[in-house]
């Protein structure tokens, strides 16, 4: 049993994760949200779970290395600055950034680099995302980080391989490109498919989330997996054992 | 039986079209295509089948006239000035536009229609579409009927309810929009969703083509549908009874 | 505002109307189980919500009776007796009986007999179910639902024309027949598609539920427009404005 | 270029394999079909590619071993004889045999193996898979090579843990089986989703063909890279260097 510290605990994650640490048999050591003290936090948790915002993160950071222990981040909107802040933390304790705790994505991240790996520049890759009505950017997190999955497999830049919100004359595709589409309505937790298309057959990888306690449930699981971590930078993948 | 006449008969419907016409008990009447004379095409015919470019349209509306016969019009692309002319002459002559032959398709713009009228705008409204890796344009023209249909439905006016290409920070969806989005890859020959998402259910209506040769049969059958018409504008709906 | 008495309170369903009921602005007038008093509940009530078992009918058709209010029932598993006792008490007041209490599924069931009715008997129709590990009957009494409504479009007697359970050596697809396949796994609430495949094209048209909460929230509009009503026996297609 | 010969040439596959060899570059050795005399045709060739019958896979090995030159079996319907006599006619030349030639198939299973191993058995695994209405048995043979792939994955015997057919009272799901459901109808050429069902998340891998030219490229191709194989036994996930 650990003693686990919300940070952001008055956003939708924070709510899901007080009901997953309750029904896991862990200790809720306590949530904080905008204007909280991450450091008295820290100094009474085993391991901190982040979902909350970019501008919070160095202090989340400090107050994790302040108490010696382990920090699960799943906040998103990270640039590079955020991601260098996190590498030097990583020296001191253990920290695992991931744009999705749910266990299924993970795998399923892993399944495209593998077929992305294995299937020549002749099969186009196309990511496709559905999300509830109220979400505003596009695309999803989730989608960029299977599309960096899927652009890792096949050895490409992301950043210069992509084709997002085609409207209009958008010319052919172009060989080798990762294509994005996003949907938008109704209350769906989110829906996200790699399709890959080849010459007369199609592959295609999918993911369900009937709600958001999946996204919950791995990011608990994720924490206690960091118990025991040296310090160090992890991902979901290595909580699922896949690397 | 009846002489079948097509225009555009070097593009890949008008090759399409000549073999379901040749299958069918029907005889091809000839073709023309680019240069071709539609006058003399429409003399040898009882129908013309028209899927060529928006620039022969006059022309073939005329020599249709000229002959006294109907004429079957799946050419592409067609703005006001162009819809103004299919209304003047059928006057004359038995005239079917439309954007998609295919009697699925029909059918499914038929459904899409009815369910927007009966489910109020808390139900969002999304189409996808998914084509070859070599189409140039998006929407597809038939994701773009079916969002006709579907605003029709809705009694809303599509051109200032649509949301297209979503792409960075869009914001929360527009209540009663019609949201619109492409996929490209490989072969596929035609793919369209429309997606109801209510509040925690959704309904999606698909349809899938195999190939190209639907959309000549389709064609082929309104021809046959259009022998016995009186004078005046007809519909894909019509041909399948569906008004 | 209503008083709404629910029968099969203790059961999942039962749960989710009563959160629905207080959500909704009406007043739970109350609830039983297995050994409840039925006329006691009516005489509390406005109108009564059933779902609970097919031995109970009898009581809570009387019951109604007794206080000369209408009721939903969306119990499972009836019977020809069933019916006929149905039928005899919507000669003294309103009754509703449906096996499918979700809006989406009844405006799904009338989009496929308008389908089933429009294409020919060459289209083959298929229906596809899954629900969670739990379920233990096949197919859903959803999916039977549907076929109903593809067997009525098309004009044929569905216990003559359903092929079930395929496995090993089934031989071609019978012509007009409706075929039905289950699946089973994981939490899934609820997936409905009814699959119409033709000469190279295919229409799917599916209903896919997030969870219990929608069918609870129908029954209850469905109560609410039946507080108006005539004696008589009434649909949920009539509650959406269908028929 | 090689001389190929094909064993089943009268088949639906025998010409869909004359008309990729005559595209491929390849030369087209011959074919034979019933009565024809395997010997002859092995002479005259550099590999061999069999789509016949399980009858005449004796007369093919013999022919293929007389000749010294390697063999490509995709008859489906093998018992444990047959495999008996494959393993010992790979002692001499090099054979690979498979219940689906297609890349994108034999890239699935390798998925499916790989996504089954890391999820536990709280994972519900389905297979669905739809064909044309002429198909006589279910579930198709891609079905179980798919379930195979599962069963292995899982380490689990997929004979003593499938559920095929569900109809009527069917119980609960079996903790750890592999739940098989078939759809028939048009002209699908074939489609297979394997379902991976969690608490409240779901992975879904799927291949769609559009038609049945990638079974004669996938056997092309594997006959090109059988070639140069030494004596031995082989996979279509060799061949695709997933082993």
């Amino acid at each position: 049993m650990a003693r686990i510290g919300i940070i952001g605990s008055e956003g939708a994650m924070g709510h899901a994760l007080a009901h997953v640490v309750a029904a896991s048999g862990h200790e809720l050591a306590g949530g904080i949200d905008r204007g909280g003290d991450p450091a008295g936090l820290a100094d009474a948790s085993d391991v901190l779970i982040d979902f909350s915002v970019p501008q919070a993160l160095d202090a989340n950071l400090h107050a994790a290395i302040g108490a010696g222990i382990p920090i699960v981040i799943g906040t998103t909107g990270l640039d590079t600055s955020h991601h260098d802040a996190i590498d030097n933390a990583a020296r001191v304790v253990a920290v695992l950034q991931t744009g999705n705790t749910s266990l299924g994505v993970t795998l399923l991240a892993h399944l495209v680099r593998e077929a992305a790996a294995r299937l020549g520049p002749d099969w186009d890759i196309e990511i496709l995302e559905m999300h509830h009505r109220r979400k505003v950017d596009a695309p999803s997190g989730t989608a960029l980080l299977l599309g960096e999955a899927a652009a890792q497999g096949r050895g490409v830049d992301l950043a210069e391989q992509s084709e997002r919100g085609r409207d209009g004359h958008t010319g052919a595709r172009q060989e080798g490109a990762v294509g994005f589409a996003s949907l938008r309505g109704g209350t769906v937790a989110g829906e996200h498919s790699v399709i890959l298309a080849g010459e007369e057959e199609r592959l295609t990888l999918s993911h369900s989330a009937e709600n958001r306690s999946i996204f919950a449930r791995g990011a608990v699981r994720a924490a206690e997996w960091m118990l025991a971590r040296e310090p160090g930078r992890y991902t979901m993948e290595e909580v699922l054992g896949l690397q």
